[in-house]
């Protein structure tokens, strides 16, 4: 049996490590280990990259072929036996911590009519995309939500929380987002089930989005000390309408068309403290800039088709598929189409990346700003 | 002549200043005035009341009886003699510092079609709510935005600005509103005319409230490190269906009923660092109870009719008509209709009275929370 | 009887008011004046100067002129009548409102062996420099502190504070600083007198600087929410050793010497929301260059002589001297010592200029940035 | 072979995932795979812990064993060689991504008189805590800072930063602690060599500490607008005394005795955005109540000895070692000695938790608070 190799990482350059194994230091990194230490220069230069090196791989997940498999777990398990009925998102890069991309978890959730799920709370931040179906809706901490397709809704971070389906609805599909991975890498997950299996509902129906979700205007006075956005459900009719009025008076940015995020109306920041979300549409023929950024990002195309370049290569989606873009990798979006504008839902994690003084972002220098095509 | 008296402000109460006059004591105040020093228990009790003391006094300004004044300043100066032609509001009590109410000033502004105002900016914050005629506009820092009637918009402090009004509009009147009383109370006021009399605008109409005047969105990655609101804009229109909105899922405030604050989108936080402002909606018949606030409030009726009761005596006041709350005066508003909603605008110094920890309210307690009228 | 002239403040500038008296104009004036309303082109430039005019006029109050007139007042009044036995400075421009300089108040506070003030809190802040005595303390909401002589002490607004010297100290003087008249003029002052007359101490003596009072350190965990500093007092000795340290590794301000701010530790901002306060040494021989800022100042020379040169005028101090600046006036320090240090105490209002948005400072460009002495 | 096990994670419990392995779902997980997907409901209840689980083992690090293998690291590799001789600190649990503990790294770094190693700067956070030698200095963007035995030293995310000893000081060691693995674990970290090897010292030697670490005091006007301290360097004595001062005046902490955080001055936070200090002194013969901690932590013990009980077993420590507690572990810590306190120095990553909302914390509630001790 060969002998572990301690100089793997070695770098001919200033400033790094470049020891060659020896056999005095063989012995020497034998006794280290016995007494749970190391020699930092055999693992310096891995442990120190030049840039970040990102273990997610760029998946384009098609809803023409998930759809299938997630209406079947209708007949598969009852939402007793499973909890939650979802099929989850397993970027290979990530499959331990069953992760969609980074740390972020992302699953197609289905519900049928008259269904409800009970209720539980924990510290991962969770939002809602909705797919398709009628008559969803998501209680959190006492406010319903009804939702429709687009519909973009908030379960925060502590916040208790279920899903259900109205009696008189048809099946529904969402997109889960979570940052469950995140919470397990940070071990700072805590779980609990709601004692009474239920909450009740204690306001009016979407009374959160019709104080909270007005332009330029909040209830006078209202305190609002939580770290999340009072604004649970952003509806798609306002947000389309809300692209095409910034439509009119910008140029949009060169690397993501007519973009912007939602907010937290409180503050201006983001809607939860680990998870941003944002809305972005090309214009007819638009085809973007690359850049790349620090942060992880997992899109869905709510409207059109189109595709993206990441790290020099082509991804295909229309609407309903679900992509990520891994950490640190360039990457540039292109409308598939001349006549119509193409959307896309966004979430990541870029709130943590700034909490923590990491976000860092840069241009594609060449070649006009755009990739070249690498040979697939 | 009868010699000054020190002791007027005495009270007989533990904790308080209680000494007479007596001769060895004016002969040592007279000592002390000629170093430029006085004795702290002849003033003490005046100085360190036991709650504020407004020099302001309520007024209901008609806009039946200044309308016509306002309009008549078109025929008797012209904007290059008068700068503006602007009838200001002089509360009684503060007519030392040409203030409405305790540290705002208001006027009522009007021009012509065709005529523009020179550029200048200001330390003083500046807002316009527009009450009559059509084409007005204002520009701020490169920025148009157009005016209809209940459009608030903002000229922020430091900001280049001018009003105009368009060539095929009408004579145009708006309320200006401002902290210039404070501004010169704090010694803190610089004023510049434009080196150019005009500026340019650089930017699309409107671009401000179509970029940040959006339901829990906001341009993405937009930086925004001014203290005033980049929502230079609030239109009407959407301002009174919010406050429809809100009522649908809101008791409303006890004091204000259906109470919406306008805020800086990119912080959840008052439109300038000096001025606030709030739109309410009294619902048909509605009553509300009495409080009083540390602050000050200059208020507009937007729509319909009705009347305040301010430290026990009535003040009505129709659409269009002005009125103020001193500081620490006890009010309740009240809708005159029994079939339609009541608007009012307000603008106060609350946010300099939050910024300095000085902010305190109280509901007036008995009778059911509403003042007994005095006799007039 | 003359008739009123109100072409008083007319400019032949561009952009400013410039109308002059006519006998129809007279007669709209007076119109206006009976509606509560005036022209706001007679008073535009009056109230919109092209930038501050200060009220206050600088002023030296000689501690060689004071003190004796000070310990006059323990045998002219008791504690009991006087609530406190205080000589205030009256600026010549501000004795309406009792100020020393701008909206703050100073005054000479002394107390005999023994005594006891009653406690009292108030919605102004409050701040005591020792000038000379030996015993005295301050209690704060439950905390004593000891004090001796050049140490800051505060009480903040809003808590329950009373002084006293021990029974075998010796009579003490202090300064007084507080923002009474800005409390007044925003009309936001509360006053109450402790139910109890006197507060228990409850806390071990001086524990508040004992905790917080180290460098680059503060109890683990401590919360601390409120807006004005857990660090109640400031002794003189690590000031004045601080200053040296400082010295040793910066070539000091060409405005101030080798200046420090007392902070809040918490925060690491101004000690009080409304009153900020500084210690500055002078070297031997310095004479700083002039600025001018938007703030007013109230020094007193801790330690050493000197003068200053304010707006083109000189004005001598020497140790417990108390002198001020008025907004916006030119002021240079200088050290009249080639051998020894010079150090004055200052607080001032720029907390409150700064929370506003207000604060400017400029920079005397001529003459090498010294003052030209007028004749005086 | 046998066929993987889908439902290793199977809870009973109302809310939690409860599906048993069958034909039918074997084959429906197979098809999922194929997609780069998953049924949630097989790894829910792995993924979503009632509370975290983490993956690190407590461990006492001697400095009695570690000392000579660090020394002996002089002659084994040069500078060049090794960038930095250092033998790093590998949890059992965590040799993957070489930390110490959670997310955070620790080596013992030793150099020869006269060596200064090549300048860099990086992603992430890094401190020293001085452990032996005379002459060791470390410098941070142009600042010198001279280090002591117990001295504790920032060298910040995104600064140039090397170290060395002086010419006539001694072979010098100390523990270094960096965030390392927290940023490799967020894809964050990006690395640069100095372009010239060297930076220059540009300011006077140990100006920071002389400018930033006074107690209540800042250097007036000073600007400082990074998320780091520029208080780089906290020095011992000062910390010692701090620490009995704070003694005078407190109970202590009932799970930390007299525990202090380092801060950043300028903003009474934390010293780094994502790694977190204190000090903390345990009286004679104190044993201090167990509590919990979302957040991992590295001891050292900078004087004294005694032992922690952590999760129920001891482990003894004496000056110099070193110790971690791994996320959500009980631990109380017990001074040996009956005549002599004992200190201990950590660091963590606290600021992380509480930057996203995640921090919790928990006192053992039996037994009066402590620990029964597990069998061995």
């Amino acid at each position: 049996m060969a002998a572990r190799s301690y100089d793997a990482y070695r770098e001919d350059r200033v400033g790094r490590a470049n020891v060659g194994d020896t056999a005095p230091l063989r012995a020497y990194y034998a006794d280290l280990e016995r007494m749970h230490a190391g020699a930092l220069w055999t693992v310096a230069n891995k442990i120190e990259p030049w840039e970040p090196k990102t273990e997610s791989v760029p998946v384009v997940w098609r809803y023409a072929d998930l759809r299938e498999p997630v209406l079947r777990s209708l007949d598969l398990v009852t939402p007793e036996q499973a909890g939650r009925r979802v099929v989850f998102l397993e970027n290979p890069g990530r499959t331990e911590m069953s992760a969609a991309v980074g740390w972020l978890y992302s699953g197609l959730q289905v519900m049928n009519p008259g269904e409800l799920a009970s209720s539980h709370r924990h510290s991962a931040s969770a939002l809602r995309f909705i797919m398709e179906g009628e008559g969803a809706f998501t209680n959190v901490d006492g406010h319903r939500m009804t939702l429709g397709a687009n519909d973009f809704v908030l379960t925060p971070n502590g916040t208790w929380h279920e899903h259900g389906v109205a009696d008189d609805g048809t099946a529904c599909i969402w997109q889960d987002g979570l940052d469950i991975p995140l919470m397990n890498a940070l071990e700072a997950g805590f779980y609990e089930v709601h004692p009474d299996l239920q909450q009740a509902v204690t306001y009016p129906v979407d009374d959160m989005t019709k104080a909270w979700g007005n332009p330029g205007l909040r209830p006078a006075g209202a305190a609002w000390d939580k770290r999340y956005s009072p604004l649970f459900k952003y509806e798609w009719a306002p947000t389309y309408e809300a692209l095409h009025r910034f439509a009119s008076v910008t140029d949009g940015s060169p690397f993501d068309g007519i973009h912007m995020d939602y907010v937290n109306p409180a503050t201006g920041g983001p809607v939860m403290p680990t998870i941003g979300a944002s809305m972005q549409m090309l214009r007819p023929g638009e085809h973007t800039r690359a850049h790349r950024q620090v942060g992880s990002f997992l899109y869905q195309c709510a409207k059109g088709h189109g595709y993206s370049i990441i790290n020099g290569r082509r991804y295909d989606w229309r609407e309903r598929d679900i992509f990520c873009v891994p950490n640190w990798m360039w990457h540039e979006h292109v409308n598939g189409s001349a006549g119509d504008d193409a959307c896309l839902f966004a979430f990541h994690d870029l709130p943590v990346m700034k909490a923590l003084g990491l976000y860092r972002e840069q241009a594609f220098g060449d070649n006009g700003g755009y990739q070249p095509l690498l040979e697939q």
